[in-house]
């Protein structure tokens, strides 16, 4: 890697590494062989985690654990972190393999996502945790700052399909997973999601399970919603 | 609390508090009210998951992220922090409500395990992760110097379960929620496995769903083995 790219990547995130070679593991994706950025993804994961959880720790000093939990997932979630490192416009500097390479790996969020962990775990390596802190607070103090008590209630649809079909005294969903397609680390995952109320199919598909089922709970809720409106279903009774 | 017994807990944790009521309150349960361990518990768990995935980073050189992540929660799964909390002998210190001392909560794992974690959450507060990092290496030190790379290769039920029906190319077991009972904090899941391949139902419980369907993996992989052994089920094919 060149050393202006270097330099330059190193000036968009405010850390100067004194082991340049650190950053560059950071960006080597897994596509590229053994010598990767996963081990420093699995150490910068830790420390983004702790990093949040104190902030927000003392940010809230009254929320509760659930609460806390939730405002952390908000900043830390693949989603987030990926724009994060679009902010910095990694993909520019992400090192992968020719296959990644075709197919727009240097784009998909969970390989950003990944490389902003690995760059934390790098810095960590090159420095130390209240180093770590400054950045990774300077990165998300924004974040942050706009975070209030009421963020933490946005709830997942999963558990908002499960309240509100417990609400109208149903059984719980059940998701099954109808097939998986795709490689090893590029899967995709078809769940079914199958509820007595709704005389309906419901499927969705995700990069996990867990991604597939919440997509097929969001759509459930939809159909719930809709076939409410239509007098189809009874809703909730009041409470 | 009584200043003797808080000072007994530090000899046996080796680290005494300048703020004795961090460790008061790292102690208290949510069953005695508002005031109690689950913030502590939150930035606790934080911490222990870093420090351990640095001490792991750095006495396996060599493993993936995937073997490091499986080798950590060998440290920090719930029933090995319950371990650590016993050789504490935290039920004795544990501030339960009455309706928990009542069922005998402060011998449960969760509630021990959890008090572990908010132990480390006071210690941060207090001091420093400088600190923590001491204690935890100090009170883990033994279970990490026995680790061994092949203990990362230990895979969950769920885990072989699905990889045994593929090899057998047979569908993916269906788990479902047949019931949850208990109070909120309190709940027991009870899920079927069920499984195309094997003529039987299996069922099993546990304190949350992963747990309930870790048991009826385990519980399908038995008899799978058996229906197998019997000849009822042909073995996967050599590969």
């Amino acid at each position: 890697m060149k050393s202006k790219l270097i330099s330059k990547l190193e000036a968009v995130i405010n850390y100067r590494f004194n082991d340049k070679s650190l950053l560059v593991l950071a960006l080597t994706h897994r596509s590229m062989g053994k010598n990767n950025n996963e081990r420093l993804e699995f150490l910068g994961d830790s420390i983004v985690n702790l990093v949040i959880a104190e902030a927000l720790f003392n940010k809230f000093p009254r929320a509760v654990e659930g609460q806390l939990s939730r405002l952390r997932s908000q900043i830390v979630s693949g989603s987030n972190l990926a724009k994060l490192g679009n902010s910095f416009n990694l993909s520019k500097y992400i090192i992968l393999g020719v296959s990644e390479l075709k197919s727009g790996g240097c784009f998909r969020e969970s390989i950003i996502s990944d490389t902003v962990e690995a760059i934390i775990g790098a810095i960590y390596l090159d420095s130390n945790i209240e180093e770590c802190k400054l950045r990774i607070l300077e990165w998300t103090q924004n974040k942050i700052d706009t975070l209030t008590i009421a963020d933490s209630d946005i709830k997942d649809p999963k558990t908002k399909l499960q309240e509100h079909l417990q609400k109208l005294q149903q059984p719980l969903p059940i998701y099954t997973i109808h097939k998986i397609t795709g490689d090893l680390h590029n899967q995709t995952f078809t769940i079914s999601c199958q509820i007595s109320l709704i005389n309906k199919e419901i499927t969705a598909n995700g990069s996990s399970k867990r991604k597939a089922e919440q997509k097929a709970a969001k759509l459930a809720l939809k159909e719930i919603e809709q076939q409410t409106a239509t007098g189809k279903i009874n809703p909730p009774p009041a409470t």
